[in-house]
């Protein structure tokens, strides 16, 4: 039986088993061993995005398992490979496909969120999402690869290069990941961060780290860089203080990379983008090179994956694992699904 | 005698005649034919720059005219010779400086604003600010390739090729040079424009043309780009309804040039930077690979330079044609200098 977590609206997940899919042509079935759970599945959770997932709805798309069944007609790949998958499913036609823009595809199929996702024991999705991983990869560790993908396509769009100075505002699991992968470029990294709990995390993983509240940041970076000021800044607030701030500590032609999801209009100082020649770029989820990185950057350990996680729960516990993402304190907080061989 | 135009403040320009400044070690005098007036000397005039400008000031900065003399120790050029200049003055010091951003110096000395300009007969500037012109182009058409060199400078930053469609919003002078240094990429061009006569000035220069007050047009432009949107967005209108139509019209990935100075923060949808991947790029000035282009494309006459001068005012007459360009309807206003042979 498929043991899953299903969102039936109201806050209210109801776990229960199912029957297995069988994977059709040119599926395969995964057994599940973790999902991780990020803000849009709180967002879900939360009842923000109920015009987007069918209830009852298995959400989940931070994941890593191992391959239980192949259908027909699917190649390269074998019962017991570990994986994880980018969960991204374009429609190839629209003009951003067209253009080679396939993960901002017009209709993407945000796998996991448009339709169901992986916080069950056993998982039937089509093979072309799924994304190979090294054997010697505990499972647990691979399941941060999705959001270390969000970090490595962020940083990417950033050009950021060894030498230059880059500032981090905002200490969330995904300002973490930005800040590591910008470590291994060879860049420098200041982490802006409000809450002291935060910060400490932020300095147990190698980061400087800098309370705004505390310091004059624009000061400080310009002190750091020779009165040059930052050469990029990845805005992961959300706050329109963040961006307020973001475009203070900018050098002439700094990039400002916009990670946070500003749901309202926000004040820019367009004055200091022409003075300055700013560049502000918009960043959403990454692509397959992304995640080839992604896989590099665990596995090598300049990503300290097993550092992030800071609590694993049964799938049983579902509810206990949103509780505590929502009480703060955590970083990352995996569903334990039980597929797949949990030790990884 | 040297006869210039120097703002006193208050909005007023006093006429009158100097010794004329022999050209030091490194400098050259210049007999200047035009003088073109932009918005930002219209500021001066208007007391908004008091702070910059040390009164009484000679200000101007697109100019034209022929060497009158040359000072010890300068090489290549020679009496007679015509030419404009690009009138940026930069420390070489400083961080911009030294990571060759030296356009955007952060102790610019901005020729024509920060000192003396070109309203004058005679004008002693640095040799190393001088660019030669083609013999055979009209001076009065040479006074416009500083404000084209600010338009091939947007184009560039904005990385439009041949095939992609761009929208200017706003057709003014910079406006429509951009339009027009577009176009000869090999773009698309729509210009958006809200007053009819400068909409018929763009339409007399070969420019498609568009009433945003009377039409969608964010509909207009997905049907023209197959439902893709711009690649490029010139927000040339300084207004918040520019900013905000600019995010609205754009494609996947497409880039909004922040071309106008918008002196207050304006509300940026950001989380259409978020979903569409977009990019927002400042731009100030030009460097001296625009200004080659610039002369390149007045002198090929894909800028037609002489259809947008719309007055010609002798400086004894600077205070009419200033009027002139408030009271707007004009494109170009040249102030005729005195020195360098007018007739080009």
């Amino acid at each position: 039986m498929t043991r899953s977590a299903r969102y039936v609206g109201d806050r209210t997940f109801v776990v229960g088993d199912t029957e297995p899919a069988p994977p059709g042509p040119g599926q395969v079935r995964i057994d599940v061993a973790y999902t991780g759970i990020c803000g849009t599945d709180l967002h879900i959770m939360h009842g923000a995005m109920d015009h987007r997932v069918s209830m009852p709805a298995v959400i989940g798309h931070e994941m890593s398992g191992r391959i239980a069944e192949i259908g027909p007609g699917v190649e390269g790949h074998a019962v017991g490979d570990p994986v994880t998958v980018m969960p991204l499913d374009w429609c190839g036609q629209c003009p951003a496909c067209q253009a080679g823009h396939t993960h901002i595809c017009h209709r993407l199929n945000f796998v996991g969120i448009d339709s169901t996702g992986s916080m069950q024991s056993s998982w039937t999705v089509p093979a072309r999402i799924l994304v190979p991983l090294p054997r010697d990869l505990p499972l647990d560790q691979a399941a941060l690869i999705e959001p270390t993908a969000v970090a490595v396509h962020d940083v990417r769009r950033s050009r950021l290069t060894a030498g230059e100075h880059a500032v981090v505002i905002g200490a969330g699991p995904v300002g973490l990941l930005i800040a590591k992968v910008a470590q291994s470029t060879g860049a420098t990294v200041t982490v802006l961060e409000l809450d002291a709990h935060r910060r400490a995390v932020a300095a147990q993983l190698g980061l400087a780290t800098v309370d705004p509240a505390a310091v004059d940041v624009a000061a400080h970076v310009r002190q750091q860089t020779g009165d040059a000021g930052a050469a990029v800044v990845f805005e992961v607030s959300g706050s329109a203080a963040g961006v307020r701030l973001a475009t203070d500590l900018l050098a002439v032609r700094g990039r400002l990379v916009m990670v946070a999801i500003h749901p309202a209009p926000r004040e820019v100082d367009l004055h200091r983008f022409f003075w300055r020649e700013l560049e502000m770029i918009g960043v959403r989820v990454y692509q397959r090179d992304d995640y080839d990185e992604a896989v590099r950057l665990v596995h090598g350990r300049q990503v300290p994956a097993d550092r992030l996680i800071s609590r694993v729960v049964p799938l049983d516990d579902v509810a206990q694992a949103f509780g505590a993402l929502e009480a703060g304190g955590d970083v990352k907080v995996l569903v334990a699904c039980g597929g797949g061989g949990g030790e990884g």
